[in-house]
């Protein structure tokens, strides 16, 4: 029943669907790509799948950073890019996606309502919801307005024998049943494909103050970044350090002080006044703890051009060579043993760690350098990643706060959970995925 | 290893053991109760439990409105309300509490410290968090702050052999393997049995402005709530019908204007000038949906007399008879159909039902009232009861949007999932407690 341009099995044409944006070496080669158009594409290529006991790899617009969607030999990807169907419900204040539905269009289509839709991943221009709800997305909002999850009421999954159920709806309280829709959501393809999303929406956000400080060193940021958090919540708190700071000055030439050892990008949305005493509170924190030069701002595009300057940070930074990603989280108290312990790995093992991070939330991202120059650079950035997250390990974090584990940090997570959860895990999957078809090699 | 007061067999003592404020008249007979007083000896009692295949009911507080704490004969009820540690970790802006612990003394640990935790379930003076995590329980200001799971960061858990396991953390975000922190949240102690919950605190509340009105009918104030959330996202918007009314004033003589059809409570929590339009907003939706009367004020104590009125509705219809509670919710736009569809039913059946509901997120609470003077009274309440559920699932609604199924909502919860999505819940169910033996009868 699939149209024509729906099924692609040209090994040059499904070249492009083996990957996401995390490229990763081992990617397998898929027997076909299903290019699905509707939740009856989706339902008929699984239950085709399930009945051939052929793996299923689902993938959004590709910009996961975690190998989530790399091919496996002989699967079937199922690209979701297609399904675009989009529609704001003023009365219910809610969003009705389907996954292909970028997130950038989605906060355009409640923007032109006076609504709006938080989650904020860096990527937002390209990426997809599916893949937003796939992996429950972070960004950079997250520190006042929560994860994707928070804004999740209501989804259609294709199951792994291809039944189609309908989970919650556009209703803010619902408990009948267990809590099933915010089991899919951040649950990485492994237990059913999101086929609908029915989304929460808030009030437009207040233009925000945007205040920049530099620093001598990451340490002292991160000092300010706890003195603002225990006094208030900002709407954004972003880290880059001195590596990130001098890729993005390469690239954009912005005027970057390249002498600084970090910098910190911090706004307030609050109304007026509140802005204003919010941006006092800030501004006291760095300059307490060492900032070299702060700039505040009430102008949105001159704040906005920071944040842009912090969302190329990978961009920017890869231009350096071929990126090993991390996601490494930590509560708060302990992102300043942290980020000195990155940069203490990246010493030791010889290699190029660009840290920048969510500070306020306590995810950071150390984007690990492989040098292409060097045939000796891999095996050292891969000691260094290992490292970096068995210390946030060590320091009661997470190997993933935002982007998922997909296939490349999958070797980690055990350590981070332990046998129990783990065998948790794989107890769920088994129950909605008894012959292990939909995205194996991430949780079982 | 259980201390002499921790176990309790005596059939006089275990008698407030055996039902929740559902007051299930079907409640049974427990083999004992076990007041635990530590995560050690939950996981000594549930292990117990399972190799002697004795069914386990947890409950807290037993505040429970939907009989998810009913005993059945021979179980053993796991009581958490000892378990009562709490701390505020400033840094981390979470609270760490133990299950026994009141929803009322989180907030005010909260408050110390300039930090608020949201939900409010109408009986927050008396329910206990352990309660709150296990029916993920809202109240009123989930129109503009979500409920209960929107604020669980981790939890610890015991499960259905006695391992202890600890899900996520004091981190905002976490997506190492499934979520399974939000799947135990509202999973009604059926996978399960949570001691300890790590939890976000957002600042403290603005004192809000609270504005009332009252409308000749029940559908007239059901159009000003529409025109308010089209508009705006008050931090309250509850509605109160005719019976309601009446009720709270036989009860309190506060003065509430007896003639009304139905009288809204709402509130704005945005800073001055905000509020302020936001009132505007308010009233003009109100006057123009034919308000009889409008009290505005800025004056938290008159606000939170009207909001006071609001919470006693139970227990001043509860003086008529005997309650069957519903806690029916639908998409707003059909709030109307369920609140004259719910006096359609009333009329039909000879029943007083009162409505009470969290109008704002389309979450209602007819109460039905079992006339202990009339032996026909309760089957023509139970005909209303089910005929209730039964509309509210035709208008795309829930059975329950904050009080859980429990074992009294069971029987409808098939007709709001369906076949597939129960068999969903059989699966998980099965795949966390295989022997049956953590609160069954719920969602198996």
């Amino acid at each position: 029943v699939l149209d024509g341009d729906a099924l692609v099995t040209d090994p040059v044409r499904m070249e492009k669907y083996r990957r996401d944006r995390a490229e990763d070496p081992g990617a397998g080669m898929p027997l076909a790509v299903v290019r699905a158009g509707s939740t009856a594409d989706v339902s008929a290529a699984v239950a085709w799948a399930a009945r051939h006991r052929v793996v299923v790899v689902p993938r959004g617009a590709g910009t996961g950073l975690s190998g989530g969607a790399s091919a496996l030999d002989g699967c079937l990807v199922l690209s979701l890019e297609r399904m675009r169907g989009l529609t704001i419900d003023l009365e219910t204040r809610t969003a009705h996606v389907e996954p292909g539905v970028l997130n950038v269009e989605l906060k355009r289509a409640a923007a032109e309502h006076g609504l709006w839709y938080p989650p904020d991943p860096s990527s937002y221009e390209i990426c997809s919801i599916g893949g937003n709800l796939a992996t429950n997305a972070g960004g950079l909002c997250c520190v006042k307005y929560g994860v994707t999850t928070d804004y999740v009421l209501g989804l259609e999954v294709v199951l792994a024998d291809g039944r189609v159920v309908q989970l919650g709806g556009p209703r803010y309280k619902d408990v009948a049943g267990l809590p099933l829709t915010k089991l899919f959501v951040g649950s990485e393809g492994t237990l059913g494909v999101i086929t609908r999303g029915i989304l929460r929406l808030v009030p437009a956000q207040r233009r925000p103050a945007t205040l920049v400080a530099t620093f001598p060193t990451t340490a002292d940021a991160v000092r300010a970044v706890l003195a603002i958090t225990a006094r208030m919540r900002p709407s954004m708190l972003e880290l880059m350090d001195a590596t990130s700071i001098n890729a993005v000055e390469d690239m954009t030439r912005m005027g970057l002080d390249r002498s600084a050892g970090a910098m910190l990008v911090v706004q307030s949305d609050e109304p007026h006044a509140a802005a204003a005493e919010e941006m006092a509170v800030i501004e006291t924190a760095c300059t307490d703890n060492g900032a070299t030069e702060v700039l505040a701002t009430d102008d949105p595009d001159e704040g906005e051009a920071f944040v842009q300057a912090r969302r190329s940070v990978i961009p920017a930074v890869e231009k350096h060579g071929r990126l090993l990603l991390e996601d490494v989280g930590v509560p708060l108290p302990r992102l300043g043993d942290l980020v000195t312990g990155v940069e203490q790995i990246a010493a030791d093992t010889g290699t190029r760690v660009a840290v920048v991070a969510h500070a306020g939330d306590g995810n950071t991202h150390p984007l690990v350098v492989v040098d292409p120059t060097d045939p000796t650079s891999e095996e050292r950035a891969m000691v260094a990643f290992d490292r970096i997250m068995r210390l946030a390990v060590s320091l009661g974090g997470t190997i993933t706060g935002e982007h998922g584990v997909g296939r490349l940090k999958r070797p980690w997570l055990d350590a981070q959970l332990g046998d129990d959860v783990i065998e948790l895990n794989r107890r769920v999957k088994r129950a909605l995925d008894p012959d292990g078809i939909l995205n194996p090699g991430i949780v079982d």
